[in-house]
């Protein structure tokens, strides 16, 4: 069978160009004793894939150069020689941005379609569900009723992040860009409020939302909006670093907050998290955002783009922003 | 009386002058119904006191202009019309710096002159002590055996904190200006290394001396060092923010920790902290430190600036890193 695959082709300073990647076209090889076929159907787009580009030290590997770009997917079992997953399963895993994949079954699950649509497996059912969820409530040990900002508010994480909060009774204001962005947050989500980063005065903002200063900052962007924050805390604080979109593409040093010594005023914590770490209580997680989404208390936003030879722009929108809620790939070409 | 008073003039930016502060000789007032008068003997110098002088929101009120400088002090009870504080006792408490302070007692505590030196009761067996103690193991939740990097290490908290953590079986590598200072480190004080931050090429050491990373970094300094630290964390690092003396007199703007998204990066977490949060456990802490002051299981050094009219050079070596171990003021003129 012809598999569309992209394949890093060299290591972008900055933001990624065209020829960042290549369509490649191969033949899916014959399968080991073990092994599965997976035909890809959603792929997952993440900002964290632009940190998988860098060759430097990090919780994962970097991307080798003419291996196919890493990425979560989902997709249905075609062929097997492995016992566990069948010919009919459907799967979560690290497909690789690709229409068809081989694996082992290595960190691999399957999902059911019957229960949600699978390309939520890579959204609020699964990797970004899994980090909001476990950001927020374990590592930001939010209680209920404290004040919460999240940055990135109307992304796939950050959407998940603020609505938990709200489940738990706290007052949740957001960051997002456009006035678009924001009045969903408010309108559809729940949220108590929102900042749009791209007019309003976000400092100031932060300041009449927060009287009593933040309890839990989710950030997902980092930069000036981390040193807002950073200088709004509430005594005890908890700052959940999830991500730092806006300095992913940056060409210099990135903007270290200037404010951290908030930190020691207030007592504050600031703390990194990477979701593998919760790998066994995943099914717990995901019980329970498919129990909020079921009980129409979690809404799941999609933004869904068309072809495997869209990866590049696509992948963008990530940085631009020019997306809603969680960002996916389709990559069959018959669905 | 006559009492020699040192009294904030006005605010400084950047590095304080010789016109920051005045000496005042005013008369000691009468004392009211349930106040007593100290005759102070020694007075603690601490960087903290440089935060004091400007006019921001943090955990204490800024010291107010044309009132006496804000510090700890140890001195004795020469008069008395307080139940509870007799004429004779030594205490301790925010004296201010100057030679007689009248006192309603809150915040006060005897201290016991026969078991250590006074002037230690504002260093290893006072708030520097307490400092250290509750730093390194409550908010570093320092084990057994870990890496642990000190900056400021020459310092009064920082050469309690490598002191304590040698204790717990860890390996201390202390951070100090000046061979000097390093040899005291590791010939005096036990650390199992030591990095001049004068003359050494900082991150290279630490990385030579973190194979596998810094579990708990106790930081006094900020800048510079504060970022190669975290270019050199372990998984599950934390970070100990006590202070950050590089940045204290600073006219432009704090330099904030570049290398941030480490903590991403190690799940890694840095928090601030404020001394007087763990008030209610200060008993504890000062029996186990004299304890092990007294079985010779740790040291403590002061150096001590006699007169009160050397204030303000005194106050400046505090920046300058010209003294070892605790900067204390004597004066009284007597002694």
């Amino acid at each position: 069978m012809t598999n569309k695959q992209i394949i890093l082709k060299e290591r972008p300073l900055g933001l990624p160009k065209e020829t960042t990647w290549e369509l490649l076209k191969t033949e899916t090889p014959q399968l080991n004793e073990g092994e599965f076929l997976i035909k890809c159907e959603y792929i997952s787009l993440d900002p964290a894939m632009r940190g998988w580009l860098n060759d430097v030290k990090s919780y994962i590997e970097p991307v080798a150069i003419n291996a196919v770009m890493r990425a979560g997917g989902v997709g249905q079992v075609i062929d097997s020689k492995n016992k566990t997953f069948d010919i009919g399963t459907y799967i979560y895993g690290q497909t690789g941005v690709q229409q068809y994949a081989i694996s082992n079954g290595k960190g691999f699950y399957k999902i059911d379609p019957n229960l949600s649509p699978i390309y939520r497996y890579t959204g609020t059912l699964g990797m970004t569900g899994m980090t909001a969820y476990f950001g927020i409530l374990r590592v930001g040990q939010l209680k209920d009723g404290e004040n919460v900002l999240v940055s990135g508010a109307a992304g796939a994480v950050g959407s998940v992040v603020g609505q938990i909060a709200k489940l738990k009774n706290c007052k949740v204001i957001g960051i997002a860009g456009g006035r678009e962005k924001c009045d969903y947050l408010i309108n559809e989500l729940g949220f108590d409020g929102a900042i749009d980063y791209k007019s309003d005065h976000i400092y100031k903002k932060i300041k009449e939302y927060f009287p009593k200063g933040i309890d839990v900052f989710f950030d997902n962007v980092g930069g000036d909006i981390l040193d807002f924050a950073l200088a709004n805390l509430a005594l005890h604080a908890r700052i959940v670093i999830c991500g730092a979109i806006s300095q992913y593409n940056t060409t210099t040093k990135t903007k270290g907050p200037s404010n951290y010594l908030s930190l020691l005023v207030n007592r504050a914590s600031m703390k990194g998290m990477v979701v593998f770490d919760y790998a066994k209580d995943y099914p717990l997680a995901m019980a329970e955002l498919g129990k909020w989404i079921h009980q129409g208390k979690l809404k799941s936003t999609e933004t869904i783009i068309d072809g495997i030879e869209n990866f590049y722009p696509a992948f963008l929108k990530l940085f631009s922003g020019e997306k809603l809620g969680k960002l996916v790939l389709k990559v069959t070409e018959d669905l």
